[in-house]
């Protein structure tokens, strides 16, 4: 089903400001070629929701082959404990290896993450998306103050829709703050990353991710040694036309 | 030098509200026989300011043989770059001793951690205190809302003191937050234990801490076994006489 | 350069209980077309003493995207030190995705590694062995009393050799035991794995690894929840015909 | 009961190259005031063996204020597991609180352990042996090239003996190598320090003790900073007159 100009902003007034629930509902009614897209760190309360308001449920991942062991290990569990159908995405091996052999294998540190997100997420997050007509993110207003503050509920997706696609893109957790999501986390017993255990309170690949110190913001632990307005991978990012 | 009740409450109303600077210098003004109490956590930004007000001053820590080896090392790092007198207090073997040999090496989290405080703590406490006319801690209102919410910047220890002898215990941090307190250190390149980067907002004793997840206060990460009210270990707590 | 049965018979008792800078020589003066295979384990003192012979030695590694941090820092370590062409190779997507949507990303746990192996090792190892005549590993005849006992110093491979493409495979260190290894690191100042230090003596992919006790056997930390004698990942294993 | 020179000749030529069980067995059976010397790391085995013998064994161990968390459970473990009197020996205050006052909390990587290892394992280890006619220790030949390899079954003790007290020591596990110290931990499942699975072979204090490379000696992961012939902790040397 595709949406237009119109339904989509009757949606988007329907749902501002509605919670997590209600989004995901609307979602998953309004949309048969749906999926989840699950990082494996907290919006693993996604899932959760999901499966309370039906069983099946599309979810997909990005496997960078760059992830924490205990990234890994919560896909596996997710995987087990709720009735999803879960793809975990893989890179492409010609764009990874011609990179790794001109720059090594961390040369995101010295140009920019922009290249690699590109190859081990972007890329595969495009194969995910081809034959759905809508997604659902775990993309919250708290997470940045840079890009994330404006973030709708739903919106047509700044990313990849086109004129011939108009993907969708729902972000049920849209106005929740992290103390919503670990109380959902903690009064439903959900399986969690353990990093989040041990001082990381953001989860990407594993070079690009580290703990922080009390009191810094969550955003600080992704790509530190880049400018904070550049601290999106590209799935989520709008696509400037200047 | 004694402090009557009148001063007392003088002194309290001049500083209510104050920042902590201000605090440190009126204490370190008021009291020759004065010292700061180290806790080896994020208490070390008191060193600091007060390092900035004059040398030599007096610090003692509580070296309670159960420590992380993260925070022996932050001791030592402290005691280089200050130039302060840094006093370790260590238990008496007697009672530890005692106590093991009946109890085992972990009684606390099958009684409760009052009796190993007292021994590795507040016995070693009294010793410290011994001479002085007062002391300074790092205790804040945000650390507890059980125990700490009426904390005031400077008070009569409601521990310590006796009628003969009239201990004042300032705690120029009160009115701080976690935020500011890591501002500072942020700011001042202050030394930091390595365990706050690890997920460790408080940090005590080796088996009576562990790591928070996202979002849970910090005092959750200590005595998680024992209900909240009692999570003081002895060196802060009102004696009641009922 | 090709080589027949006797060339590589003479080479065979030439090298016979030949020191590894010997055999090195040999295989980089008999082959042009002749890379190094390196695990990201102890196998780097072939790189170290390759690079001692000349310049320029083609290198490949396999990244199976389930390694070790500690692995890909290494690679990375050993990539800027020494004057070789590293090339990575990354498994194809399809073969990987088909596999974890029907099993998850640990059914070498309940099915054994082959599967794994097979697309994450071998597979790759193909690609980068098209197009050469010889390579050369790190194996080890102490390596595992079950397989690589009777490993000699140069053989025509058992896996991978075809009658129209007689692949030689070189193992310089066959005739070494892991003591003679690691004099040889810490003579020469080579790059190792951070893991040696953690009680891994041999190491692949992270879930399939693990440290060992004292005097456990290197391999016992490999695919430990199976029987010794299928303790190779396909890359060395006789083609069996029955 | 004392020993003189002509009966413990006569032992010491029974026990020489015998086995752990009949030492123990000897030792045991010749001396009621006699007592295992437990350090928390592999020589738990003769504690295992020990109770096999019989119940209420003495067992003490030195806890110097400075060991690892891991070392802290493996006593409570042996302490719940196992039929003993387990007397957990501590250090005194005022020896350790002038040491750190005056000279840190690190000062033996600048003057060397002897100090430190005088104020927290040896001094406790004579208030240990008081009253004690015998001890056992899990010292072994392999331990040492430089002070061990002469070690007999059964000595007069060397460092502590006195002409009024004839304190005698027993090694059961002198002929013994780390092999089968560790095969008889994996046969009688035996429990063990958690850090011999992260590469310590040898464990004493926290920042005297570190993880070793493959086929380092288990030595070089103690007291690293020092020639070896010191490598000793007072626990065993002999005070040499000269």
């Amino acid at each position: 089903m595709l949406m237009n100009a119109t339904d989509l902003a009757s949606l988007q007034q329907q749902l501002a400001g509605a919670n997590p629930r209600t989004i995901l509902k609307a979602a998953l009614s309004a949309f048969d070629k749906i999926a989840i897209s699950f990082s494996g760190a907290e919006d693993v309360v996604l899932i959760d929701m999901a499966c309370r308001i039906r069983e099946n449920i599309e979810v997909f991942t990005l496997d960078t082959g760059r992830l924490h062991p205990e990234t890994y290990r919560l896909l596996e569990d997710v995987r087990k404990r709720y009735p999803i159908r879960l793809r975990v995405m893989f890179p492409d091996p010609a764009g990874i290896e011609a990179m790794v052999q001109a720059k090594g294998l961390f040369s995101f540190y010295e140009e920019g993450h922009q290249e690699c997100c590109r190859l081990r997420k972007v890329d595969p997050l495009k194969r995910a998306l081809l034959g759905l007509d809508a997604w659902i993110t775990g993309q919250r207003r708290d997470q940045s103050a840079d890009t994330r503050q404006d973030l709708p509920e739903v919106q047509l997706d700044p990313a990849f829709a086109t004129p011939q696609r108009p993907l969708i893109k729902f972000n049920p957790l849209a106005g929740w703050d992290s103390r919503k999501v670990w109380d959902h986390i903690e009064a439903y017993d959900v399986p969690y990353n353990e990093l989040h255990r041990r001082g990381y309170p953001s989860i990407g690949c594993e070079p690009c991710t580290r703990s922080v110190l009390p009191n810094q913001h969550a955003r600080e632990g992704r790509w530190w040694w880049e400018a904070g307005q550049k601290k999106e991978c590209g799935l989520h990012v709008t696509h400037s036309k200047t």
